[in-house]
């Protein structure tokens, strides 16, 4: 069976994650999944929030938008409404867990790694992609304070951490869905997993029919498959980035 | 195994579900989960949203409060701050899904239901007793539009939602975890599920060590216990109303 | 001559106050006044504001919120509309002004003592209500604290505070006016007096006809009345926490 | 006895009413009542709030704010802050109450007229010198309109109306306080009154010692002769308008 | 060539500064440029925002503002509003630049001065106007600070400054717009000059046919021009504040 | 005389202009002047501000961000503080002028033009690139109109537009400072220039010392200069778009 991009419902899309993509922060990357594009920096400050001062601990948080026009039509700006919407909160939150659940906050010091995700052009899977990408911003930030001895070798990040979606069309679990296939599937998924094949989220929503025992499993095994591709593709580019920089 | 409240790892909480409890609202019940306490009232409207409008259909929405001194310490009021956080916004995001998905739209005709859920003692699963009890009101507002003539009888609602949280704590996979639990979970999931045992929602978050599938299994198993009997409470409420009433 | 509920104009309508209505906080009560219910809890921090701080004094403050369906029609979320109404800011500065009347800051130390009013069902006094079940949360957040030996008994609170409205329709003044009444009335009076039968506030506003010096009169001496029957339903309830608990 | 000010417990401060204080309102006057100062501007507009349309009546409400150094030390601005206080919004509720008891709404026409009241400078009683200045504005706005021949001349104005405070110092009754009095006062109250004698609000405050029946009595016999006093220059200032314009 | 009020196009509008125009602030003057009115005021408060403490220098900022019905139908006031307009930030930070501009920090001391700058009437020139009676307000509060020996006399202000608007209308160039002239200018330009003839700003907008260098070039001997008178006039306001008081 | 990166005084930075960067919007580019990066899109909305509905014209509009980490250490999200700062409200409004004065409203037709300006990168003239490159992205979406045949070819835009900064440094104009430059300048120049060499705006602030008439006069020879460069290469970009797209 084909999607309607040539896709097989086990193929995600093509990815790219271009390294140091911009000039001032500790770690950045262009991540492009498909036609979703996110820059995703790392900002290193040497504070922690006020509840963890003085715990010898440090801090990982996130913060997610949308460039206005990243999307078909335009979607107005949220610092001109005066608030932030319940899902771009949502998205923040859940790429601010997935990323600390992988850190070390002990070994990482005192001190906050801020991962901004700016998505400049949407086209389904922008939380997944910022994930995915927030790791490797957040790595080569992680990797900045080791070349400055500020923290030891290795021993910040527990293992990575990518996400993709998943989602159930017409019956069929398929893997990376886009926007189009998004606005019609019955079922959509996202799982956000560690390099040894476990769940730091899974979270499913029946948007149409609800879902079975059978069809979760099946859905899970498409994102198991995905993630694995996900996180050889962030090893790469944090590789090449150490051989060419 | 006995957990620190007496109860076995497969024990949910003792539930109460107290209809009519306040004498506006279409529906409304007071909900009792071992210690948690909430209030979920349902408004109709005879408008639906600006999007909706001309489409012949209907619209279900939910919003999320706790009393500021429904938790340990005051917890300061949103209205005060003047903005709500990004925990209310997820949380009413969800019983607003989780409710739709088993309501037929065009069955329910141009009216909005509002759900309000508002928690006047927390003690852990405040989003699922909200979920399991704003059902229960939205069944009753559905009953009053029924014995005015307004719906089709026995149509608007496919099934009966509920939802309950599960948790991995030293190892052992639990049901329904109150707050000193959940402090110390290192897994925490909430499921919402239908009558007839499928999914509406799946949210599953390592909050220490990340989970692998045999787990999520487990804990899907517990949940699905827990949401039957969580039901059959549902289906007494709903029913001793209308003998009583 | 009666009103259509059967009460006298020098009627007020039945009172029950619950104590422990909640589980966290150091007071709390559900106070119902007819069928106005509103919970009210006092909730101790051992801080002060800003500009009391090293004063070797305390601080009593009030929040006031309805339940979006504690009315007739859903009233919207303060919350989700980012401010608080005037009316809102009014009622809970007068409550706060009327309990700080007969405390006194010296003798509670350096701590703050906020009580919540959250109505759940309104059906006029809601303000009258909330600063005498807000007065019986308060004395048993002192209780709490003297059994603590933090504060010396019997010297905290002066003496009792209570509240009722009063109104005149059709040319009548009557006591204790419910919200259909209060609909029609020409004055709509707040007494607020202390068990030596003193004024801590007093506010009349003409809707419909101004009024004169007898009226006012009259309008006083009902006040007065009421008062004194809810300065002793405050009495009972508080000591019969005590006996019982 | 003498105040501090020479004045006896009896008498009000100078009051000085300027009419046409700027160019552009319908109405405009810059009150002053000792040191105290306020322009006050009355705007028509032809529509009414969406809640009256349709109603053939009009409206008439009040906004209330004082610059920033009107005050002995800087207040931060509302405007900069985002949110207007509670004693903001307390007080243009009142002003807009006050004035429209004695308003015609069928009289006036679908029309809103607002009353600004902004204080350039505050020493105490600065809502009643909004309400005393307000009615003179909109009394030249509603004489604007008459000459328009847009309402019917003589009635839409029932009678006049002004305000004054009165408060209880060292156990002493006295007339208007200015703001050093009315820090020291154990009583204040508000009083606004029509032209016939009668009250429209009567707001009285313990901030100290709460006040017995006779107390009441003799603030509201001094607070009835400040009115008078107030009422005649009200007109003073009116008739001089139209005899010099 | 005569304009509609007389003036030729080199003339500016008459202008008046009222000093010590308010009871509290440390300088207050009411600045009238022809039907333009502005209070403003000089606020000191002994501390420096947060990025400037320990560093033996001090601060001057401005806010700016609008009474509702300064200006020919009514504006909202920004405090109901709960935001202030980009033309409230864009003139309260060009004020906050000028005065800055002439004061050295270092002499100032660990001081902030607050210049608030309320229209009370507009008719154009709003902004220019209170710069220039800002400047007249600070002078004031610096003499003040001279009297008390807080500051060194003659060392905080280097030298005055003043600002003033042309423009360019049917091809004319014009000095000191008025309202209904720059509704119809092609050219809108603000110039802010120190006494010394230099620039601190320079303001130019094409708002209808774009200018040229020739007629910046007269527009700019307006200005200065225009300045120059304005100078004179804030000279001897200060020097009769002085001979008077 | 060469500055620190090797240019002289009258060297603007090196600029890049790559056409239809993002996907969905009606016009975009991206926009590199040495280090500064900016996303311009131009998204045509059928429809108008509501002052202008029925006056068959069309508007154009500015919206302006900086990523929180386009800065050197990472500035705090507009939408998370909930307002937008007084800088960024005043260039997105000069950037909308900007390029309305160059837009014929009423052959553009009913429809609003938004051009959002996100900097990705700062290092100086962000304001200055956004201009530049909106003008690009604008004139790509009236492209799109006329290949629609929504407007008449060639009429829209009445000629370009582009801007550049100038500044004075230790004495010495210079053409098109970067971040660094900038922050030593005495005097910082932004100009908007159209294509025929008149200025649409011209914004001169004195930040260290005042500037005369000949340091004016150079200051924009400079800019002249730099704009007519900046042009060649908007044109020179737009030409591309259509032989290669």
């Amino acid at each position: 069976m084909q999607r309607y991009d040539g896709r097989t419902p086990n193929d995600k899309r093509p990815i790219k994650i271009s390294t140091n993509f911009t000039q001032w922060a500790e770690g950045s990357v262009l991540i492009e999944t498909g036609n979703t594009k996110a820059i995703c920096t790392a900002s290193v400050e040497e504070t922690v929030p006020i509840h963890l001062r003085g715990k010898e601990q440090g801090w990982v948080t996130a913060e997610y938008s949308m460039l206005p026009r990243s999307t078909q039509t335009r979607t107005p700006r949220e610092a001109a409404k005066g608030k932030q919407k319940g899902r771009t909160l949502e998205i923040q939150r859940l790429i601010g867990r997935s990323l600390r659940a992988i850190t070390d906050m002990k070994k990482l010091g005192e001190r906050t790694i801020t991962i901004d995700c700016d998505v400049i052009q949407a086209d389904g899977g922008t939380r997944t992609a910022s994930i995915t990408g927030g790791f490797v911003a957040l790595a080569l930030a992680i990797k900045n304070l080791e070349s400055k001895n500020l923290v030891e070798k290795g021993t910040v990040l527990r293992e990575n951490v990518a996400a993709i979606s998943v989602g159930i069309i017409g019956g069929t679990p398929m893997l990376d869905l886009d926007y189009s296939e998004d606005s019609t599937a019955d079922v959509d998924m996202n799982i956000v997993m560690t390099e040894n094949g476990q769940f730091i989220e899974l979270q499913g929503t029946a948007e149409g029919n609800p879902f079975n025992d059978a069809e979760l499993a099946k859905l899970i095994e498409l994102g198991r498959k995905g993630i694995a591709e996900l996180i050889y593709e962030q090893k790469k580019a944090i590789d090449l980035t150490f051989i060419n920089g």
